[in-house]
């Protein structure tokens, strides 16, 4: 029997060293919060066993005033503060991208790779403040995460980390986390504590955090230099130039459809259509779509949720389905009227990130 | 001879009364800040008089202190800042949807609805803060701004409005301008104090500015409640639910080929393409793609300017083209991984707004 590190029976694992998986989609729409036990995770070493007695957090680099916590002192100092965010995966629907033409070494995540919970923790900001950092005079920094997990990339072992501008961090909504939906942070999650960077992708809140440097410049780790940075559908593993990709780290507006899966055969008539939505950033989802006939013609769905900040949208619609062969196609517009491509070729690139492209699904209908 | 306001002789008039107009795409790439006598005018009712002794700023609603101030304590009693900010109408190239399908009552703008200017004046945060405004506080507030202007729409007079969230009010970039470019504010452009709001769609940069409101909901203003909101493809006068449309506030990202018109003749070789991109919200340019072949492939584009918040970046490419027909397309991807749509269909809306489908020219280019 493999670990399954807590997760759910269904969980779809995707790699067992590192631990990597997710929920079956139907499992995602069921509620609005994910449960601990069906929440996606993204691991690029095993998880390591921390002894919390002896764990210390590092804060660092450019501060006035270097601290060493205890997890005591991280909640007795600081005002605890619960913060809902999603969390998605870069490489979530990586596999539609694979489908159109490989790409090598990576997860061929469906649309599991995201969730969303309440994190409760303390404020990066006031963590940092405690350290005398000043947020509007270091306009121009970034802070610097490490977690205590290990892997390999090209030969070299190392642990991961990944970086954010200072500007973002001292905003009140990043937090480092020691709960998930009201229970002590499970162990692939980052126990006992990770950061939590809402309309970020998941890359950044690092898991397992042991260091916190305030620098001039982002992370040097290969997560932030060479992985997860965003390429041009003419560039491949052959031609890339690193320097010239964008480094990921406010998402995009995406969709997905989660109640039907391709070659679904069901009855004609009235079909609920559920999924989830997201925007990126500090923006809101302002619109779902949905369609019938592979994007000919739309029917605006209900979004379940009021809009929140980082949260994602669940969203469904009832369609009146005669019968024959329909694609179910969903597509989102944020609040900065941003839309999703329509086409897969658009938003091709060779590490197979940042797909959002409309989420289609083809299915039949019968007459009854 | 109909009245220029100062404007360059090759200025596209698209309305007279109101001034509306905009400089030919060959002049808008001419340099990274658009002259006075270049820079587009939107105007929604004519350009107002105003006598510059007898005006005030009136500063109310959710306030702790009711201000009104005049020109030379606005001018005193706040720190000078200069910003540099793209402006662009939320209608730029509706030129491209209407040729789809006919919006009545709206400009034909094509592609020069944008321009960029180093604004002088004082930040609206610090005003607000002289009110006694506490920007944490109010999370969920608006300001509301009405100009001098006088306007009409369904049979009823009012002036010129609109709103912006409280918490972009309380960012350092968002300014009363009384200067564009290092001159006192030209009569078209709101003389003597204009909003300058960086990152979202001009029309909430209100113009000759009389009235600031501290409030709870956006502006009931009609340019807030019924024009500038963004609906779905579906959507037209008839069916038209106003509640259901977005409130437009920050931009999409966008990008336009300046350097070539449809139907030019040029000889073959080596071409350089030219143009503008912009990405709103808080977010940066990060990548311009130039093709010569309607999409198939594509060429990354050079920016001219290392990327600034806030401003557009021009952008050119040297493409070898053979003699023959080229369908020159741009396309940009802001840092949040957002990119623009392939086909006008798909954002084509009722109202004419946020079109950022790729931007597609038709040359021919002819053996020297």
């Amino acid at each position: 029997m493999k670990p399954l590190f807590g997760k759910h029976s269904e969980f779809i694992v995707r790699s067992q060293s590192p631990f990597n998986g997710g929920p079956p989609p139907l499992r995602i729409i069921q509620s609005q919060i994910t449960p601990n036990d069906l929440f996606f995770v993204r691991s690029h070493g095993d998880v390591p066993e921390v002894n919390v007695d002896k764990y210390r957090l590092e804060v660092t680099g450019k501060v006035t005033k270097h601290l060493s916590l205890s997890m005591d002192e991280i909640k007795n100092k600081f005002e605890r503060v619960t913060v809902p965010a999603t969390l998605q995966c870069a490489g979530n629907r990586r596999e539609e991208l694979i489908r159109l033409k490989p790409i090598p070494k990576e997860l061929p995540w469906g649309t599991e790779a995201i969730g969303h919970a309440m994190w409760t923790g303390v404020r990066l900001r006031d963590v940092l403040a405690g350290s005398g950092v000043d947020g509007e005079a270091g306009i121009r920094l970034h802070v610097d995460f490490v977690g205590l997990d290990e892997t390999e990339r090209l030969g070299q072992g190392f642990n991961y980390g990944g970086s954010i501008p200072l500007s973002k961090a001292m905003k009140g909504d990043v937090i480092l986390a020691y709960e998930m939906n009201g229970e002590e942070l499970p162990p692939p999650h980052g126990f006992p504590l990770r950061v939590v960077v809402p309309g970020y992708i998941g890359a950044r809140s690092v898991k397992w955090l042991t260091r916190i440097t305030v620098q001039d410049d982002p992370s040097a780790n290969y997560f932030q230099r060479k992985a997860y940075r965003f390429f041009s559908p003419q560039t491949n593993a052959e031609n890339v130039k690193w320097d010239e990709g964008m480094m990921l780290g406010e998402s995009n507006v995406t969709s997905v459809i989660c109640s039907h899966q391709d070659g679904d055969q069901i009855s004609a008539g009235i079909v609920t259509v559920q999924g989830y939505a997201m925007a990126g950033g500090e923006r809101d989802v302002a619109r779902v779509d949905v369609s019938h006939d592979g994007g000919k013609t739309w029917t605006q769905a209900e979004l379940t949720d009021d809009a929140q900040r980082w949260s994602w949208q669940l969203w469904h619609v009832d369609l009146n389905l005669k019968a024959g062969n329909h694609q179910l196609v969903v597509r989102a517009v944020d609040s900065a009227a941003n839309v999703q491509p329509k086409d897969i070729e658009d938003v091709w690139n060779f590490k197979g990130y940042m797909n959002n492209a409309w989420h289609r699904v083809n299915i039949v209908t019968k007459k009854k």
